[in-house]
């Protein structure tokens, strides 16, 4: 899909691809959502998977570490996690092979790929590549707040984990099936993994994090559309300088807003009301305006992953009613989220 | 002055003093700025100045290294910065010294201390500390919002760089000589080397910069107050992550807003202009409510350097009147001022 694939600024990650995704020694499909996301929505940059007793599969072809370079692929790609998050031990070896086939080795777990001694002398040797996606750019610069050419669109939300990723992505690809063009640009590591490039927007110096922002969109022309996926929220105690210096650098020309129905506390924080749809709008457009006064809101999504269709369709119609502006859950799709579309790109 | 003078918490960086203040080679006073501030604000820290042919002066006792260590001084603190902002060639002889008489080096320059080395050898081979002041402590949390004991005032501003420290350093003293137990939490770095301590909030990583936040101001007992040096603008394009995280984080009980009349246009942003006071004032006291919803606004700190006296003080007190809240330049003092300081305090 090209909504997806097409080539980064030079400042921002970039990703060698196609994938052979790796599934270790997981048991339990929880801990190989990154290896399913991936699948679902870069299925163009994986060529197969590979494990080492795993009980989970994406269903791609099982291939070694050298015949999946024989198909092209130029990295492994950790899709999986286990509680600790940590490189397991038997994963090495498997990894030292794919080293060795000549697949540098992409992660986003929090454990460097090169303080695992065995990975950094094999990768050494065979001059491969260990690419960590949870680490910045170097020289990010200070943001400039200039105003930059083409359209942007960025997913905010009530709160942090109900979906921006996924709304941003499935926005993306409505987009380029009616044949804007198009770029996903991911904030985040399963989205930069997704996308094969892109800034993890929470682990940029605070100083940089607008300009870092504005390096993952930079100029395009006039009719391009940057889909920009959002992090965290103006109101989370802790992640909200994250968002703000997303929104301020994003400058987008139009947001929309993701909530989860029924979600009442801040992820983490039970003392922490979620705020209303409409504070929401209004906090992220006043302090947008700050880079963009065009700025507007194309609409709601809902993550109604909790409830029936009928009840889930019900809510939708009447809020979108009530708030005067579109809401779909984009992974229900339908009319109502073709009406969101069409309210982003109007 | 014990309002600047009290331990930290644990996690914040902590300096080594008192302080032999260095001045290198630096024939112009603005180049001293770092010397002069920590001279001002924190006398009680400074046994003597050093330098290698400085056009400038403290006015504190010239000593060696050697003559400030048996004064006392457990640190020699780079005063001053050049074009560039290197440790110059001739700095190295002299700082070498300072490292074999048995003070530590703390800096604030750009370039870190131990990619110096003549530095890292003399500070290795003496079992002395080499301390950038800009580099934030690890182990740093992500924030909980927690609502902390004690009380705490946090300098915000329309805009960067006009007076945000100073007021807070004010303010702090004016505390303490009215009996108040108080302490200024430094969030930059010559903040830090007048504190003796803090984080230097803009080199934070934006994931942990409310937690930083919150680590700098811990619990105390219900009649302290922290005064905390501000940082950036909610309304800067480039910084505003850093000021929100440090609003979260502090979590204050009164703002000061500070602002310098005849500012038309943010700092190195021409085409962005400076917020109204008001603006900020709500913009500022409604995103604090999410972690304090007892925030209020304590009055107006003007910097008023570029004005004479009369005019200044005509110009505080019709701001005064119009907006309901005492107007005061910090260092120009008076009523104005004792009126500002009862206002934060009531």
């Amino acid at each position: 899909m090209n909504a997806i694939s097409d080539p980064y600024s030079d400042a921002a990650v970039q990703l060698p691809f196609p994938y052979l995704l790796f599934l270790g020694d997981t048991a339990e499909p929880g801990f190989a959502k990154t290896a399913f996301g991936v699948r679902d929505w870069a299925a163009d940059k994986c060529v197969g998977e590979f494990a080492v007793g795993a009980k989970v599969t994406t269903g791609l072809p099982v291939m070694t570490p050298a015949e999946a370079y024989a198909a092209g692929a130029r990295a492994i790609l950790i899709g999986v996690a286990n509680r600790g998050g940590v490189i397991a031990s038997n994963w090495i070896v498997p990894l030292v092979e794919a080293l060795e086939a000549g697949l540098d080795i992409i992660s986003g777990m929090h454990v460097r790929l090169g303080d695992v001694p065995e990975l950094a002398e094999a990768a050494a040797k065979h001059g491969r590549r260990l690419i960590d996606v949870r680490v910045p750019p170097a020289g990010l610069p200070v943001g400039t707040g200039r105003k930059r050419t083409g359209k942007r669109l960025l997913a905010v939300g009530t709160d942090c984990a109900l979906g921006k990723k996924y709304t941003a992505l499935a926005l993306a690809a409505a987009f380029a099936e009616r044949g804007v063009d198009v770029d996903f640009r991911a904030t985040g590591q399963t989205g930069i993994m997704i996308a094969g490039g892109g800034i993890p927007m929470d682990a940029v110096v605070s100083d940089f994090e607008a300009g870092a922002a504005e390096v993952l969109s930079p100029d395009a022309t006039p009719d391009h559309w940057d889909v920009i996926e959002g992090q965290g929220s103006l109101f989370h105690p802790a992640y909200a300088a994250v968002s703000l210096g997303l929104l301020h650098g994003s400058q987008p020309d139009v947001i929309v807003v993701c909530h989860q129905p029924g979600r009442e506390t801040m992820l983490g924080l039970p003392d922490h009301a979620v705020p209303s749809i409409e504070e929401t709008i209004e906090l992220n457009l006043r302090m947008g305006r700050r880079t963009n006064p065009a700025i507007r809101c194309g609409g709601i999504a809902f993550n109604t992953s909790g409830m029936g269709a009928a009840a889930a369709d019900a809510l939708m119609e009447a809020e979108s009613k009530r708030l005067g502006l579109p809401v779909a859950d984009p992974i229900r799709r339908g009319a109502a989220f073709e009406a969101l579309v069409d309210s982003c790109l109007k």
